[in-house]
């Protein structure tokens, strides 16, 4: 067979692309792809070469994201997209979205002359997924659909400097189309989304499991900026019945939702809290003065929509009643939510079958994280996502892929789609 | 009556030198003069001009202090020095430090052509007394008396960019000396250090009281940095148990140490616990990344030594007791302790017998805030302060000072040393 032939180089090819990427966006912790960004372009130019190399095509849609398929197939159907994102975290790890662009260069690979034996498959290399640089997730995917929030254009940079829009302009996206919600892809031409990632909880390695299909993503609720007013004064001379501290205010809050989320979680709930960002005011805060400001971030995800909700409203109680008692104020900036989704079930059952010469059963695991699929999903096309193993999380530099669990997990995307191996 | 003469004037003058300093150091909300930095150089200069148009001779010492004097008076006794500090907290108020030094000036200006009616005064400005800028509160009296720890001229600025003893000695300190600890100053030929300054609290705006004698200063355990470690994560794909999340370890933490504070104080204990800094990792921090580090400031402040030891050991305590339950870590750095100070009652005594001529009882006040005065205290000056009327606190830029309460405390100080009026 062809496919065995290529084996040992899509091996070291797969290796070789994660190598360069990660070492050319490299800090001296982890790897830094800014959404609309410097790394993310880097990431983009090397796929672009290496895509070159491989006998891909290549081509950039107009939010920016790049396209790659085989130039001998000519054929005119619906195709599966095979899609993830390269961006990061700031610090963050390397395989959070590039491998699963990697998995889908090794896919085409694996057809190249034979992709007959598959529909139509185009690679997707989506930008700015991560809401890490301007507070707003699947940038890529959603300006691609038609679905970004125009508002979203004019997010401010995390440090403060430059918009949304700005970033997106300065990569050759057409920013006026994207701000009239104009869908930059005819979805209709679609008929799958499917996309490998690696798991970014602790399950897999957990049970055991290389490899698995997933059957829904949590949808969240988010306060990108969050701000406690309180009064600041000097730490000496303000007795404790005439301080407003903003502080204690704030860790009263945390402290109240974590318990509370420790109670819906013994109810049965499917719930996370995570307050990512929280400071007391760089410009004004010192030792000896009473913060008289925090900023703060909200986040809680579910996969269930009225948990979510329940959640928030909860939340935003408890900020009220911590205004009555400690004489602060809450202010929040524009709340953003993104539906829970769920996965298609026919491709969840084909990646079973493809599954089957394992010997083994494909387990199913929810993704507590949130992913490009979802927004595919939440647009009407028929998604689904497989997971790969992965140890120490992600969105921190200790993550760490096995390359065979990486191999299966391509392999598997190849066979459910040409049924047949990519692996020997 | 000489000093009635120069009533007009005097007000002015103090006015002027106010908004002169003010003016020349404000930022767009409030005053910057940063410890041994280009703010604090700047007050000095205009102070230095002052002093010259007003007839005194200005001496800076080899920790970069101002002194005034009345070149007119050269008596060998030992004198009595009137001393304040003229840096701020960042976005700091005018009066804070500044008054002090003004009201100094305003006796030097009443003994003008009378000084023999006083015992030999010198007025001194003070740089570094506040601890926002390098952690460490008064440096420039510490450093003058001989009592400044040489670790201190290593600590880092609040950016992160160069030492205090490289500061210092930018602006002409001999840090060579002040590193080895010997006095700058010859103690034995102070009589007294005598400091006005603006209460830092709201007591004597509730109370109706113009001027104040101050009977004793809080004392302060201090760590500038502490670090509590967990683990950073995907937001939406670690589960509640294997997260360790730093920031609501904090939380918990200042909401255990908030309620310990309240009952000690209804305990009766004279007690204030400040948290100024506090904020998740700068580098590293997200919406959608579980907190791996948190860093934050420690700071408690009492009159009473005990007091300050037996809550300190409480809060290492629950740090330790939270390690335990939430799986992070916490890490210190110095420990830095002020001692509680108290004010000499002899000149407290003589303060009341001065303002005797108002016809009303000079009312007694602690200080909550730290002062210069505490450093000459401590190393067995006879020190006294008089806290002016000040509305909204210090350390930040709403405090609000009246004139009149202001040239009522110079006038006290003038009164006390010369046994005439400065004011008609």
């Amino acid at each position: 067979m062809s496919t065995r032939a290529h084996l040992p180089g899509l091996r070291d090819r797969a290796q070789s692309i994660l190598s360069a990427v990660g070492g050319a966006t490299r800090d001296e912790l982890g790897v830094i792809r800014e959404s609309y960004g410097a790394g993310e372009d880097t990431a983009l130019q090397i796929l672009t070469e290496q895509a070159r190399e491989m006998g891909f095509v290549s081509d950039t849609d107009r939010a920016g994201n790049l396209w790659l398929r085989l130039p001998e197939d000519q054929r005119e159907d619906r195709f599966v997209v095979i899609g993830s994102h390269v961006d990061s975290v700031p610090q963050g790890g390397n395989f959070d979205g590039l491998a699963g662009v990697v998995a889908g260069m090794l896919v085409l690979a694996g057809l190249q002359g034979r992709h007959e034996a598959a529909p139509p498959v185009r690679v997707l290399a989506l930008r700015g997924e991560e809401s890490a640089w301007y507070g707003k997730a699947y940038i890529g995917s959603l300006a691609l659909l038609g679905r970004l929030p125009s508002a979203a254009l004019d997010l401010k940079h995390r440090n403060g400097n430059g918009t949304l829009g700005e970033a997106m302009s300065r990569c050759g996206a057409d920013v006026d189309m994207i701000r009239r919600g104009e869908p930059l892809l005819d979805a209709a031409r679609v008929s799958a989304y499917l996309e490998l990632h690696i798991e970014q909880g602790p399950v897999m390695v957990a049970r055991g499991w290389p490899v698995a299909a997933v059957t829904g993503i949590r949808g969240n609720v988010r306060h990108n900026r969050v701000r406690c007013l309180g009064e600041s004064g000097h730490s000496g001379a303000v007795p404790r019945w005439l301080r407003k501290d903003a502080l204690l205010a704030v860790a009263e809050l945390l402290s109240r939702m974590d318990e509370h989320w420790r109670v819906l979680l013994q109810m049965g709930m499917d719930l996370v809290m995570t307050i990512g960002i929280c400071s007391t005011s760089l410009r004004s805060h010192a030792v000896s003065v009473i913060p008289g400001e925090v900023g703060l971030s909200f986040e809680a995800r579910s996969q269930d929509e009225q948990t979510l909700e329940r959640f928030y409203a909860l939340m935003r109680a408890e900020c009220s009643a911590i205004e009555s008692s400690r004489g602060v104020r809450f202010e929040f900036d524009e709340r953003l939510f993104t539906a829970p989704a769920t996965m298609d079930p026919g491709w969840i059952g084909k990646f079973e079958s493809a599954w089957g010469h394992t010997g083994q059963a494909l387990e199913r695991i929810p993704s507590g994280a949130g992913h490009d699929a979802a927004v595919f999903a939440n647009a009407g096309i028929p998604s689904a996502m497989v997971f790969i193993r992965n140890e120490n999380g992600s969105h921190n530099p200790h993550e760490a892929m096995d390359i065979d669990d990486f191999l299966a997990g391509a392999g598997l995307l190849h066979r459910v789609l040409s049924g047949e191996s990519l692996t020997p």
